[in-house]
């Protein structure tokens, strides 16, 4: 194992999160809110951990797999423990696991709180909860790669561990130029979102925080009962946006090398629009016949939960915990669904269950015609024999995980739907889940064990499992 | 497609029923019941059908993997049909779509029922439901086998559709003779349970219809309370013989050829035992530090509860819906675990589990130590691609079925617990679930539609989903 090179990146990381903090300083100046010397603070200690590792020796620059997968886990967790450090010096959450819970939620988009209320946060800190959703969305690391002095190519293996989605495609030949892509097309449909809100006669504040958690697809907003008091326009505008961020972004590089044709035939895009029509409309007709009126009022707010959900946001306009069970039932098959991969969305990423599907459709095929042989393509290519067998794995330790974590979860003697959806909406990084942890709760009520269960479950969500799997086998460690 | 096999293989099959039926009219001779008319009554319907379908033409040989599959579902749904039809003519059951239910429940060896009391019906009915269960267990297409003039080879198809597990090893080269052997050890297993019972002074109808219950893994009592009144000594034998009938009958046959050593080194049985084990160990403290009082009595209910749910038989002593909750997602666990490959019990079973582990473990020392190469291995011999591939597919149809089952079930608009522990117990060929499907419940409440919903999971569940799936396939029944 290649220490040096993963100490050295960790310390990049702490000082990146130091120069982010400035933001939060920044608005706290503008709003004249002491808990500006929190962050203050904060970026003391990540500066005074973080700068003598990057000094501390030249890192060497061999870099494998194993190296990535470490690299990436140590960085988020030492993302989120330095994130966590404002919440505790200013006091708005002073217990050190909630505050961690809360920032872990950030970074990985999750987007649930632990907290009653978030209206009687400083404006610094509501801003360093949304801003954590968008510098967690792209990925940190992808943020450090266009950054960092070094030449790409060997830093493949740290996009590839913290890039969601089944394979990562380069763009463009080199990976550094790749990332600086992203980021841009990222930053540009940001100030678009808010741009459109601030049309629509959002507060400047506002605008900020909600397009920072809606780029992120992280949840986390301004307002204690989420986007329910906004106006219709800002509603719609926050729904297309949603949906928008849960595009495999290569669609648009794609648009911007003005390859329409090409943009419009990607076949995960076609089913996530697909998956997402289909929905809205079996929702709008359920809660429709159940109550009856306000046909209209009940798509828009369809569009925003089963938007809010695909793509693992976790806004909310309505308490969908009080929808009948058919329509909650396909919001939960929605919170494993997740969105594209190559967006900043969670779950499984529909591009693996068309893997999945397609498989079971050749085995039947087989079934049918034993001599046919057929090969499973998407976008017209054949998928590699091992993007299929990665995909099958990852589909195994994700029921692992999921499974454990519901098992460890129940010792908090709460309801099965409870902790199924819990769990649920970590580890896919949505947001609320069902029942005691609906729209309309928080997730404070879990004990600090099932706090740290749930905030393994976030990490592993938004980094792919592997990662956060690897740093717990002893094997991982051994030299050889 | 040769339909002329199908056709004669159903046929076949509706008569063998029409003599298995003979065991409940004698049963109402002896208790003078006059619900033995049902019986005469139905028998006559199934030769009155089944007769023509062998006689009509003498069918082709050839016989694919496809043949095979159509053959099995189609036969097994014959058979549910058949077996309905005492219950509606007797009164017993007068609603067809419950009395299909209770009779795919019976086949399949879930052990669900619709019925609110089960001591108000006649011997003959109770026994008939307890008898559906033990044919169903070993596989009523595995007995034709055995009584078929034709000789062996090309029904190793009909075999395979119908064994439960990831792949079937025949015992000695012939199939018809392998049916034969694992009939023999099922019978006299079944016979030894009923005798161990009778020593214990249960009344010799109750030690059938129980050993019935026990050896198909099924779950259908004659008592309301199901196992609850017996004695210990009774619930133990119980306990005992629900771990054997789970575990794989090759392990049986290498007793009887006196391969001790190969019998218990065989993996997936050691994996098997440790999983029971370690669920009774952890559900015994849970619930003794709930309950804090009858520490051997708690033991004795998580043995036999444990026993119960994994070998997917579904007797209860207890309500365990009652139990604190780690325990009861405990068992939810072991719903889906399920019992060994070969056996009579149902689940995804324990190999593929372990199967789909090891791939994982090996996945991880791939990431770790690149350039090694490694095999997967059970029981010391490489595990072929093809099965590690076939159990991939099958999770992901469970997955599937499992899921749109689930939100087909919501319909019912009752609580998402119901409904996914309704499918997990169907599928899972289990009996009784969690909440309004608990074990102190019944399945009447859901309306037809959700019934029809759980009958299919029951035989997709029963047959290894694959079955039931190409039987709604328009593409199964083209001509090529």
């Amino acid at each position: 194992m290649n220490y040096s090179i993963i100490v050295y990146i960790v310390g990049m990381i702490l000082n990146v999160e130091a120069v982010l903090m400035v933001l939060p300083c920044i608005t706290s100046l503008i709003y004249h809110e002491k808990e500006g010397l929190a962050f203050v603070a904060s970026m003391a200690v990540c500066i005074a951990v973080g700068l003598p590792l990057i000094l501390i020796r030249k890192p060497k620059k061999i870099f494998y797999a194993r190296e990535g997968f470490v690299a990436v886990a140590l960085s988020w967790i030492a993302l989120s423990i330095g994130g966590a450090l404002p919440f505790i010096f200013s006091g708005s959450i002073p217990n050190p696991v909630n505050a961690l819970f809360e920032t872990v939620s950030g970074f990985t988009t999750t987007g649930a709180s632990i907290l009653d209320s978030v209206e009687v946060l400083p404006h610094c800190v509501l801003l360093w909860r949304s801003f954590t959703h968008w510098i967690g969305g792209m990925g940190v690391l992808v943020f450090v790669l266009t950054i960092l002095p070094q030449s790409g190519g060997s830093y493949m293996n740290l996009m590839k561990a913290e890039s969601p989605g089944p394979s990562v495609s380069r763009l463009v030949p080199k990976v550094k130029t790749t990332a600086k892509i992203l980021y841009l097309i990222y930053l540009l449909l940001t100030v678009l979102e808010i741009v459109l809100l601030l049309i629509g006669r959002m507060p400047l504040f506002d605008t900020i925080c909600i397009s920072f958690g809606t780029a992120g697809t992280g949840g986390f907003g301004v307002l204690n009962e989420s986007c329910a008091s906004y106006t219709t326009y800002q509603q719609i505008v926050i729904t297309i946006f949603m949906i928008l961020f849960g595009v495999n972004f290569n669609v648009y590089f794609l648009i911007l090398m003005k390859k329409f044709f090409q943009a419009i035939h990607v076949e995960e895009i076609r089913y996530y629009f697909g998956i997402i029509l289909v929905s809205i409309a079996a929702i709008t007709f359920d809660v429709w016949r159940a109550v009856g009126s306000n046909f209209w009022r009940i798509l828009q707010n369809a569009a925003f939960q089963v938007g809010s959900i695909i793509t693992t946001t976790g806004y909310s306009t309505v308490d969908f915990d009080q929808w009948p069970m058919f329509s909650k039932t396909i919001l939960v098959m929605l919170m494993f669904c997740g969105a594209c991969a190559g967006s900043t969305g969670g779950g499984v990423k529909v591009s693996r269950l068309l893997i999945m599907v397609k498989t079971v459709a050749k085995e039947v095929q087989i079934y049918l015609h034993p001599n046919a042989v057929k090969k499973i393509k998407m976008d017209d290519k054949p998928i590699p024999h091992e993007v299929v067998r990665a995909t099958n794995i990852f589909m195994v330790v994700y029921i692992l995980i999921f499974s454990f974590s519901v098992l460890l979860v129940a010792l908090n003697e709460y309801d099965f739907t409870t902790n199924f959806t819990a769990v649920a909406a970590t580890l896919n990084n949505i947001g609320p889940g069902l029942e005691k942890v609906g729209p309309a709760c928080n997730f404070a009520l879990f004990a600090p064990g099932a706090k740290l269960v749930l905030i393994f479950d976030m990490l592993a969500g938004r980094l792919e499992l592997f990662p956060m799997l690897l740093l717990f086998l002893p094997r991982t460690w051994k030299k050889f």
